[in-house]
């Protein structure tokens, strides 16, 4: 049997079981899942979302089948865990492919209380539609928190996958922050980085690796215009900006490898810090630590976020602060539950988060490291791993 | 004032201002989009997708307002065309956003009969919340198909943008054709042509440069996988596959500017092709002719896919056939409407279409170009120009 660090086909058939025991417990006959992310959590198989709807569809007794248009037949049957694949001409074709999905669901029996993504292929890329429940007449149940809950425990595969993409992540933020230097843009560094950790990453892992990702095809690393005052917008888009010294940067690294996402963001200085950055990054990795501590088995999202703020509140840092402390990762880079506040999800071993408390000042810019880090029984456990420190971070000029 | 080549803001309050007008014509009392693309359509705001929604928000006096979490708030107001930045503290929050949204519609007395893309922010990425007719009390009427038709039509400085992005897809192109050889793999080629076009893109525009797209920050061009035999799969993602002669593959070249982006796709062979590859690479050439040919105002977009399918079946290739011809594009990749035997959608200037017929056969591999093409009175102008033909597309080995 060939080396493999993908998902196995009996964890996907596993994944369908649990979803069609769930079925029974509410008494569906079947669900229907759009969403190309619950698609390839299920089936293993990963696609470019366009105008042409793309279905998932089980029934109680885990029988699976996909609904694809005609382009992409060959491709779902050489990589999809199903029973069967089943395929409409085209979009919106001379008969609507929401018709040909209806037959698909008479034909499995999935019929009256049907579970659901969304009702209906979403509009998305131009793409129109009636909603399922128009076109079947079924009553249709939402089955997407049951899917999230599910998706958010990570099996062993996932969290090694998860790991090998938090190495090539390390790679690239490592040739990163070796490539930044003042007059250089970020462009010029992010390019050079990923393109080199991605030979690397292709070349070590050569037939085990597919990125399996609509947005990248191996590692990268870069900055996404968060630099010096720029930083203090933590979701800025790439600018091209040009490095000075002075400058305090926010990174972004990572690799997918088959559609898993590590993250690791780090806070660095361009030549030594001034008094006040150096306040602010010793507060931001202080109260990543704060979160790191509260994030055990049997606490809540909440309690982390809670803690967070009180944090922030006893030193007077609300005025800096933009966003809740982390998301849980995995097949998307942005996944429920959240280290949030308002989100009381208790927490349990095998859910994985980003833990990443910001500190934002127009004058100085941003402060956030971002780290991607497994609950078990025992605490948490890092799977991101470069350095914190200020030290380490500081880019001599 | 400044050199650019980005969308004034005048031009966006004109977008706004039809939409008012339709809102008044259907006698509605507002709008509210939170689609990504609507929002950077109305107000030039680029952002990056979350489990926090974003919602535009616009009344029939054309007021318009951003609703944003906090973390959005400096990004917002400096780039968003709107009368107002409202924000809410974050999701899931102590108070859920959706109670801030229904606030700001109180407030702009947009109540009663609203038009919507979606029945509120879409369960993506976590995000988990009610409807906005649960919310609001309100009627929501769809208006998502109003907003593609607007979209649909390009402006002089939207086809502006789409000829500046073409250049730079060629300039990539040419590129990736240049270093494409037998032994080496697809990544190391496309990384390597598309680092060195998106540093000369970015040198060049400097600040009138932005891709304001989740994508890319550059010029790109790449294979997707779509090499020899896996070329038959029209929609592969990409396996690090490496060159051979007697390939044949497909091509995809492109750059954003500003969220708008153009479509560069070439077929190309590796050595001389065999006369079988010879053959199909005649059809596809003549069969991407038929379409531009009937590509005119006053046709639909269903007779030009109607020709298409005609010259399959005349020469018997629809064995070969998975797709229809093309897609409008623009700020999506995709739009619609679509070149498709079922889109009746009227031709008319200002559209601007990939043009791609493909045929794929399993032991040949994939067979298509795709160009970018605007509707003009006199007839369709091509956006993209990289030669077409057998001999400028073959690879010496």
């Amino acid at each position: 049997m060939q080396a493999s660090i993908r998902i196995s086909r009996e964890e996907h058939r596993e994944r369908q079981r649990a979803l069609a025991g769930r079925l029974q417990e509410q008494q569906l006959s079947g669900a229907v899942l759009f969403d190309n992310h619950y698609v390839l959590y299920y089936t293993g198989f990963a696609f470019i979302p366009t105008e042409r709807p793309i279905a998932f569809v089980i029934d109680r007794q885990a029988e699976a089948a996909l609904f694809v248009p005609r382009l992409e037949v060959e491709h779902a049957q050489g990589s999809a865990v199903v029973d069967r694949v089943e395929h409409y001409e085209e979009y919106p074709g001379r008969q609507h492919p929401i018709s040909g999905l209806a037959g698909l669901l008479e034909d499995m029996g999935v019929a009256d209380r049907i579970g659901i993504d969304t009702d209906g292929y979403p509009w998305i890329l131009g793409y129109q539609g009636p909603s399922l429940s128009d076109v079947t007449a079924a009553e249709v149940i939402p089955l997407a928190a049951f899917v999230e809950s599910q998706m958010a425990i990570k099996s062993a595969a996932e969290v090694a996958l998860l790991q090998e993409s938090a190495k090539w992540g390390n790679l690239a933020h490592r040739l990163l922050q070796r490539y930044t230097l003042p007059g250089i843009t970020e462009t010029e560094v992010s390019q050079r980085a990923s393109q080199e950790a991605t030979m690397a990453m292709v070349e070590a892992l050569g037939p085990l690796y597919r990125a399996q990702s609509i947005f990248s095809t191996g590692a990268s690393a870069g900055y996404r215009g968060q630099i010096g005052r720029g930083g203090a917008l933590p979701h800025a888009l790439s600018s091209n900006a040009t490095f000075m010294a002075g400058d305090v940067i926010v990174t972004g690294a990572g690799a997918p490898l088959w559609g898993y996402h590590s993250e690791l963001e780090r806070t660095m200085a361009i030549g030594p810090a001034s008094a006040a950055q150096a306040r602010f990054f010793g507060h931001m990795v202080a109260v990543q630590e704060v979160a790191l501590q509260a994030l055990r088995p049997g606490a809540l999202c909440s309690d982390v976020d809670s803690a967070v703020r009180a944090y922030y509140q006893e030193h007077d840092l609300m005025p800096y602060w933009r966003h809740h402390t982390g998301h849980a990762i995995g097949l998307r880079y942005h996944e429920g539950p959240f280290l949030d506040s308002g989100d009381h999800t208790p927490i349990v071993p095998g859910m994985v988060f980003t833990v990443e408390p910001g500190l934002y000042a127009e004058d100085l810019g941003g402060f956030r490291h971002s780290d991607t880090v497994l609950i078990t029984e025992d605490g948490p456990q890092m799977i991101t791993y470069y350095p914190r420190d200020l030290a380490s971070l500081t880019i001599p000029v």
